[in-house]
């Protein structure tokens, strides 16, 4: 099944505009999965068990996996064919922010489309269209574009300004204007104002959002901003507050509650 | 010893302005080897014993190994633990092209230079300062901020005018504004008018290059461009036209009399 209608069966069946991102830090595990062989996967699935009803997608992002080398992206492995063999109805996103020219990027598009057959990935545009095509090529996938990201410096440069608007504001038209029906775009909660003109170039496009705070007062400007007409088509990612709820032996059950309580919290102001 | 010294002394040793890139493609390999069980990592081995007086630098692009999941990965890992144990003088580059915030660049650094145990490795700036400073952190390395990329489509966004300057500029003069001396850069080579603006802003920075074609007069440009007041300091790419020389069992003398072959004809426009 390709990524778009996976999205639409998920936003039917689960209700959720939540997107759990599974980022494993050791460090933070509690003590009693840090003798098991793989603790890293033996995490990921207590919290995918714990989740699965109350979540949109799921959003490994690589760099966690490739900090631990080799052992680490093998716990990748298996976490990504665990998601495909036990819960195929929900979209996996790699978050690999892969960017890289011609010949390169076929083989990026590879590694994340076929070997790791996630469902949707990551992408800078920032090259231009000729390094962004080998990843839409996969005409089933979902091809996430980064427009404008949440961390606190990133007006730096994507906000510079071409003929009065913003950089990634000139970039996001142009990439409108390839009319691709299998891309999707990331822009940062932390930018409500982002997300509406965003939303407005991409109608109908899945937008993946990030940085949300505890504060109500933002995810309800984010959450308005970034639902398209029918209140859906865009996920915002949770982490740390879901995989770290608690550092016990119940932290697949409090991260189920902070799951819980954030896909409510979306839900409330989706229209 | 740090990058910034191990690329003085080899400028000094082999005379060099060549980066040869050790980018996999198993289906260009000769049939010798395809029955070997780490076939990836014997045909590296075989390049960089055939070369290794003859380049400045090796440069595996990550995402050739990713293409082929982990055994592809684990090929890397040989041929990165080959390079420092042989060869410890001879910095490496990991192109990985890695680009994220806060606390995942943090991962991907500690991957790139810790796990990998890179000397050098290929970064987005465009997120702004905060995703580039957790690789920066890492003093003894190189972190080389990808400015200018060589691809036909190159110019679609990075060439946005912002106040009369293509937006890659603007970009740069304020990455020359942060002073940091581990820092090196990414342009181009099929745009000499790009190297020379950008050699003003980084005098001294180490600059990484690629794209340069078989014709005399482009290299000539480049490296007349490229060089800094001492005439190095820059390193051009090769890659398939070095490792895939002869696709018989003749392929590492071949790859050798390649190698030659650019660094003479680089060296020949040192000033």
């Amino acid at each position: 099944m390709g990524t778009a209608q996976k999205f639409a069966n998920i936003f039917e069946k689960n209700n959720s505009l939540l997107c759990i991102g599974l980022d494993p830090e050791i460090a933070k595990f509690p003590k009693s999965l840090l003798s098991k062989s793989n603790a890293i996967f033996s995490f990921n699935k207590a919290i995918i068990d714990a989740t699965y009803t109350l979540t949109a997608t799921y959003k490994p992002n690589i760099a966690f996996y490739e900090a631990y080398g080799l052992d680490g992206l093998k716990q990748l492995k298996l976490t990504m064919l665990y998601l495909q063999d036990k819960y195929p109805e929900i979209p996996v996103i790699l978050d690999a922010k892969r960017g890289d020219i011609g010949n390169t990027a076929k083989m990026y598009a590879k590694s994340i489309y076929e070997y790791w057959g996630a469902d949707a990935a990551t992408v800078f545009p920032y090259l231009g269209y000729d390094a962004v095509e080998p990843f839409l090529e996969y005409k089933d996938k979902l091809t996430i574009l980064l427009l404008k990201t949440s961390n606190p410096n990133s007006k730096q440069f994507q906000d510079l300004m071409i003929n009065k608007e913003p950089f990634y504001y000139a970039m996001a038209k142009k990439i409108a204007a390839w009319k691709k029906q299998n891309l999707g775009v990331f822009v940062g909660a932390t930018y409500p104002k982002d997300l509406t003109r965003i939303r407005k170039l991409f109608p109908r496009a899945i937008m993946l959002s990030a940085g949300i705070g505890a504060q109500d007062a933002s995810v309800k400007e984010a959450v308005r901003a970034g639902v398209d007409s029918r209140g859906r088509n865009i996920v915002f990612n949770a982490s740390r507050s879901i995989l770290y709820a608690s550092s016990g032996a119940d932290f697949a059950r409090k991260a189920q509650d902070e799951a819980e309580k954030l896909r409510d919290l979306f839900n409330k102001y989706r229209k």
